[in-house]
């Protein structure tokens, strides 16, 4: 069996964040790498064609060599959909096919439950309870009788969403079906599919109940993050020099040349990277800090995703998204909760997240400034600066600053006579 | 001898607390419960007779049967002053009678020296240094020779402020008076005091010098609590799960299913109330944390009342009152000193407190957003939002809340070039 | 040999930063002490003549009583340079002369190096990398040949910088030439030496390679706190109540009556001076801490002069030059690094400062409210206040204070009926 892994397309939905999604690195390691590793371990002998694109077909290859696969490597030029993306690859493609998207986590499961469901073509589904925008199968038992991209919300023909890990008996025929339909929405891969169930293919549907994690939004990130944290068990590398007045709680991975000062905190799951440095009194919880990261003195880091070489100091960042280079001034705060108790809406397009806690999610190279405050949801483009003493409510873009005018400020004759310091002292008493 | 306590008043100057003075829960009970409770203890086989207001009689009445006590509740349906509560127990009144407040605290000696002194009636008389806005006593000897209710700053007829803890040998007489006397001012029971001396009663003066607490305004709050802490003995439930990595040192009381995490400090006198969470390295001193409040990491608590169900992080909380439900976004922090070293004044009237430390006094369901700060003295309406970065120099009505202008701030392009990593972590070495 | 002293000096450049430049306490002594007990320990019986100003004149000769050395004291009436503090002393010079700064740091040898040098003069040059604003010698092997004082960058004759630690076999004489000299600029000194040379007079010059730290600027006052705290060896007063649960790591001195609490961490090298209180959970970090001083709860104090009886709470201190009496209210910041990872510039005239991190210079008084921050380099003049919430970009002179204008905030309704406690208890577990 050959697997598609679909690793070419963009993340239209994915801003500040630019980072190819499969790209993003986990734990060390990049969120292909954490998928392949998982089908490589319970799928036997697997042959792969990774759909990388241009930019990204170098570090995809090394992931693949690194897992010692048995791969080959497609180029999508442009990211033009899931149908675009097989059809670069058609000339891999023969025999037993299985396609899945390089970015979706899913259980080890779902692999051998669609090969062995016995049918020309398996397509797994997972019962929702709210909408996604996703595709949407209509099934009568085992069989998938028509499949409805984004319907819509209140439009959705079933509460099944389709995953993405088909299942052909026939490669070869997705081929020809694909090469066959022209649309023009991003629904040429549905659209065969539902041409394939009008003439007569047996399109078998495999319930599955287990974990998925889509990546569609930035805050996705921090659903990945927890699911890959919770599988950790504690591991403190022999070349971390991790203080004896620190604490180490649960299953927390420390990497090699990690510091952990005095007072620092450190409650699982929890991921440091390599040479990070945890500094007098912080607290980092559930949290994955990517390699090179500082927090400097008694800063407190909460269920976040850290990208690596930011810095820290005496900062509160809870719920966040932080893509790597991110620096934070001393006393800046990430608000991460609505004070009227409602689910955050992200940025200006107030998008709806529904997470009652969301930080700021910021791209890279992003810097807030000492004393600065983020509100919850809002977003920080690639290379921007909050600057000191700022209260950010909207999304910044990219290359922008926002700073307090200084017309904010007076200044005023000020007699200090009265403010001799023994009488503070006595106050202080 | 009948007990008359007086628990129906209103507190005009207790705003923006609005829970009846008696009421205000101190160490898990309220005020009334803990002054009951010491007459209960130190007079024997006492009847009470409580004038409770139409909406704290069930409250009330619950405190008193949890004591155990021979009472009686009266209502006194408007709060009308002290004459008029009085004379809504009047059928309730016979033989000999002490007439208290709900809420003053004073030793419990009191209660014998008036009522051992041998007089038809006995007011005892505590001597003061500055102004209080309550009776003076004219007196001769042992005699009272008349009674001056707020005679205003610079008018005092002596140095001698009246308490209310006054004998009666003859409840009945003492109603009969009130109900002859009528005034424009709220001082019936002032009047009818000095029409006993002029028609010949006998008037006793008791001198007491122990401690007073009066409760008229917000602040008095401080007081009470700094006494009834001082009280205190080292008790910590087993129920209470306390790090031991964390410091608990003097006399503090800890109440069932608290969680003190690591790191965190106690430093005594103490109340920590029911299922409280005092966070990583937070220190909480001399202060009284009614049930179910969170102090999150690195919060700093010093000398304060705070409200059950109220919740901190990195915030510095000094010498304030916060009323249940309060919150406070990370590093938030309540100013407590006047930099020119004046005592405090209050709000916007400029109330002098006469303390040199004040912090905030907030309502119900107060909320101060992150990184905001306010100044010493100010009050907050129930439920009012002082906004992320705020300033609060003013007191803020109810249901309202401050914020920055969006006009403060401007957007500039930024070049964000120069910033990469590697150059400052060379720097941070 | 006679040393003559110059210590009556201005520092035009030191604003806001007023005590004589020599008199500024380091590890709980004036610089002058530091320098002259290093002369007393490495010149054989020397005799000091100190040119102090009529301010400066009695704690000059208490110090050099405390030291027990053999001096003299000239005073200089006007801060009118070099060679007229050398004339005001011109009746105690006879015999063998060696000139220095009384604020300028060196090593002990160049006094012997100068001193056995075997010219009739003698004075030491240092080789600079960047611009001095200092004299500059043009040598030849050990000849020097000319000196030109302030050339203005790109103007130097040469590399070499004149040291101030002159030697004269012949005092008498020097006093002769700088009576003839009448030049306009401030350098009759430097025109003395050069009329020396070219009437024949043998001006050796010695080449010297040791630490030199001038003392122009207040961050230099940075510079001579390293140096100094880098020779200290671990010290600590039996005096010193220093709680068990504190960490003092490296060469860390701690005088008497010093107060360390639970939590606190002490990293050398650093000096303590007496009386300090460094509160819970507070980093200090090489820095030194003249007597009086209080660091309130989580203060991080790194790399900085902190003068006597300052005060902090919650703040980050870095890389600062704060005279006494200075006080920093909860949550206020002073940033030290630039987020465009340029040198820091000071002040208003953007004064290049070659220091990749500073952070404030504050006079004696100066006052920072709550949640204020102050960007790297600006000064902050004696006995001024900066507002809490202010973020201070630019110089402020003295007895000032600059606030945030009430126009910046606007009040709003609020309806806080949904954000009942219930509601956020859920959220926060």
């Amino acid at each position: 069996m050959k697997i598609i892994v679909l690793a070419g397309g963009e993340g239209k939905r994915m801003w500040p964040i630019q980072t190819d999604k499969c790209l993003i690195p986990f734990l060390g390691q990049p969120l292909l790498y954490h998928n392949l590793k998982q089908i490589k371990e319970h799928v036997e002998t697997p042959e792969f064609v990774i759909v990388a694109n241009l930019q990204s077909k170098e570090k995809v290859s090394n992931i693949a060599q690194d897992l010692g696969l048995n791969f080959q490597i497609s180029i999508q030029n442009e990211p033009k959909g899931m149908a675009d993306a097989i059809l670069s690859a058609k000339d891999l493609i023969d025999g037993e096919i299985l396609v899945i998207n390089a970015e979706d986590v899913l259980e080890q499961g779902i692999f051998k439950m669609v090969s062995e469901a016995g049918g020309d073509v398996v397509v797994p589904g997972l019962q929702v309870k709210h909408y996604f925008p996703g595709g949407y199968l209509r099934v009568d038992g085992d069989k998938v009788q028509g499949i409805v991209e984004k319907p819509g919300e209140g439009n959705e023909p079933s509460d099944m969403v389709k995953l993405v890990a088909d299942y052909f008996k026939d490669g070869k025929k997705l081929v020809e079906y694909l090469e066959k339909i022209v649309t023009e929405k991003d629904d040429q891969y549905e659209v065969a599919l539902g041409q394939m169930i009008k003439d007569g293919v047996e399109v078998k549907f495999a319930k599955y109940d287990g974990i998925w994690f889509p990546l569609k939004y930035p805050w996705h990130i921090l659903d990945i993050t927890a699911y890959l944290l919770s599988k950790l068990e504690q591991k403190i590398s022999p070349t971390a020099q991790v203080s004896d007045k620190a604490i180490i709680e649960g299953d927390v991975v420390i990497e090699e040349g990690v510091k952990v000062f005095e007072g620092a905190v450190i409650k699982g799951p929890c991921y440091i990277g390599k040479n990070c440095i945890v500094g007098n009194n912080s607290m980092v919880r559930e949290s994955d800090l990517e390699e090179g990261c500082v927090t400097g003195f008694s800063s407190d880091i909460t269920r976040s995703y850290i990208g690596a070489n930011s810095w820290f100091h005496t900062n509160y960042v809870g719920d966040s998204v932080l893509e790597e280079d991110f620096g934070m001034g001393s006393g800046a705060v990430i608000a991460n909760l609505r004070l009227d108790n409602k689910t955050v809406l992200a940025g200006n397009d107030h998008q709806e997240t529904g997470r009652s806690k969301l930080g700021l999610v910021a791209g890279k190279g992003g810097r807030i400034g000492v004393n600065a405050s983020t509100m919850p949801g809002v977003r920080v483009g690639v290379g921007s600066l909050v600057g000191p003493g700022v209260v950010l409510k909207r999304d910044l873009a990219e290359n922008k600053k926002i700073v307090l005018k200084e017309e904010s400020f007076e200044v005023k004759d000020y007699d200090s006579a009265h403010t001799s310091y023994d009488q503070f002292r006595d106050k202080l008493k």
